[in-house]
């Protein structure tokens, strides 16, 4: 089941393009942190988890452009991460790998160029592994909550495409299915940018696993109709409090989940969890380009000129997450107690 | 506000081609019953008044087909009544409009057949006019659940463009603004086929209405944030009992209004009624080619092959509706005494 979505060959950070999915299964090499922050401003890598790991690598490209042009290492290294801090302002995940690259270098002061460069790249394989190990972690935990057959609705991709190479709500149906489970998913397509069309159904198509795709405005009868046993879905923030900033649709479909008694459930890494934030209201929502809504997939779809309003997220409040999935396990409500437990 | 939706024009009918909406405003010239069935069957007319219209001048059409071809004139009537009615199975205004039809040349038994085609295309224009009529009656009513400053949310469209020229849902916003009340609408997308992105925003825009694209996933944000007053959309079969089929999406957006307590309005012509379905579970849902979904928008937005579920509608239960608003007057709650005592 995984995929290569990311990885450190030569020097330099080699991802698949996610925006050429599924027409084209396609790679770029990134040498230099301008080209690492156009993919992740651009979506070529996106998903809260794979953004941090891309940023981390983007860090060792930063320290490899200024033994190369001979700059200040240590103000060239902090201008980068800067700049990739200011790619995308609501996954987590994204500030959480670029302070840890900022701790290597404050702790490796008076050391050569050359040796903060290896500690900046023993960190991000490190972030790399260990996101490895982690989603690996949250599949095994998440599975448990699926019967042996069982049908999950899930919305954008939060797959191996968004994470090293497993995924964490899509781990939940990789782990179900290696442990031998029947796991049928419906897949929201996710407009605006079609994330679960483009790039869910295509990672669980080529792992084997049934896929049915369906528009974001069909989950309602979906959930009435098809028998769905839970909505598994990732997360781009989770507040304190367990309010989940993700995908926009996500707030709604947790509605529509829990009108028709379906349990819904949130699968991310600790790294995901923003302790900062007291509740949900305090995680900053991207919105984008409206040309993602009017000229999304080659055709102009709604007139010239015509208003758009384009959040990337919604915030999901905690009282309509059934269980919040992480490698350390599955919490039940009472988000603020059992964050503070394992977080200590 | 009027849109010429559909014209009577030499002895044709003369249709928006509203697949090329918004890139292009043309129109196409049936000339014969197989251009307006193929007309029905992809979309290019759509909107269940308008198919109904449609179909009424369409078997005008089959009358000179038949005059001209020096055909048995009743067969002919009869087999295009039949090959009408297969174009599209959810909206009943379609198989209305078709029976007043038969129903014509039932009475005319015994007359010639060009006084038997006059009597059809007076039939025909009797419709026309009274859909216009209707959708103002319709309009005047609905627009009194307005306030004087308003934001409304809807889906697909039900506009000038679903009807002879002036809507049901946005017959409410335009009557609304026409008394001089304040009315700014968000518009649904309206996945697959975008009738709210390429033609609600199309034509509220034409009339300077002040309305804003979302993608339906973006609802419950919008409902939860922008201050909705209420949700107006259309209906393609309403039950006795006010169960209504509509677009697929509008099942999941009654339930996202009714979460955040906002009112949810249906406005339809009495045509749209179907005595003979007690419930909405008696209602046939079409399904649509996947390729709706797959390649919606010219760039393949999904793996080949891939699994779709593509249901053209969703019913939506008469408790999560507020009120049904027809030429009638507003039916809230209790739709099956209010429905009799309109049909009796």
């Amino acid at each position: 089941m995984p995929v290569p979505t990311l990885t450190w060959e030569n020097d330099a950070l080699r991802l698949i393009d996610q925006t050429s999915l599924p027409e084209a299964y396609q790679f770029i090499v990134c040498r230099d942190v301008k080209a690492v922050a156009e993919a992740i401003v651009n979506l070529r890598v996106r998903g809260a988890p794979a953004i941090g790991v891309a940023a981390a690598y983007g860090v060792v490209i930063a320290a490899q452009e200024a033994i190369a042009q001979n700059a200040d290492f240590d103000a060239h290294v902090a201008k980068s991460i800067q700049k990739l801090a200011q790619t995308r302002p609501t996954a987590v995940n994204l500030f959480w790998a670029l302070e840890r690259q900022e701790e290597v270098v404050a702790e490796a002061a008076g050391r050569s160029p050359a040796e903060k460069r290896d500690l900046l790249l023993k960190e991000a394989q490190e972030i790399f592994e260990d996101d490895k190990r982690i989603c690996r972690q949250i599949g095994r935990h998440g599975a448990e909550l699926l019967s042996s057959r069982s049908t999950v609705l899930t919305h954008c991709n939060a797959g191996g495409l968004a994470t090293a190479d497993y995924g964490t709500a899509l781990a939940v149906v990789y782990a179900a299915v290696e442990a031998g489970k029947q796991v049928a998913v419906y897949a929201d397509e996710t407009r605006p940018l079609l994330q679960g069309s483009r790039l869910t159904a295509w990672e669980l198509n080529q792992s084997g696993v049934d896929v049915t795709v369906i528009c974001d405005s069909m989950a309602a009868a979906v959930l009435r109709d098809k028998n769905i046993d839970s909505v598994v879905v990732g997360a781009d923030r989770i507040a304190k409090n367990g309010d989940v900033a993700n995908k926009i649709g996500t707030y709604g479909l947790a509605l529509l989940a829990h009108a028709h008694q379906v349990p819904f459930y949130v699968a991310a890494p600790l790294s995901t969890i923003d302790m900062k934030r007291a509740s949900g209201v305090q995680i900053p929502i991207e919105e984008r380009a409206t040309e993602e809504i009017t000229r999304g997939m080659g055709r102009q779809t709604a007139p010239n000129g015509i208003q758009v309003y384009n959040p990337a997220f919604d915030v999901t409040p905690n009282h309509l997450v059934t269980a919040i999935i992480t490698e350390k396990g599955v919490a039940k409500g009472n988000y603020a107690e059992a964050f503070a437990r394992w977080f200590e």
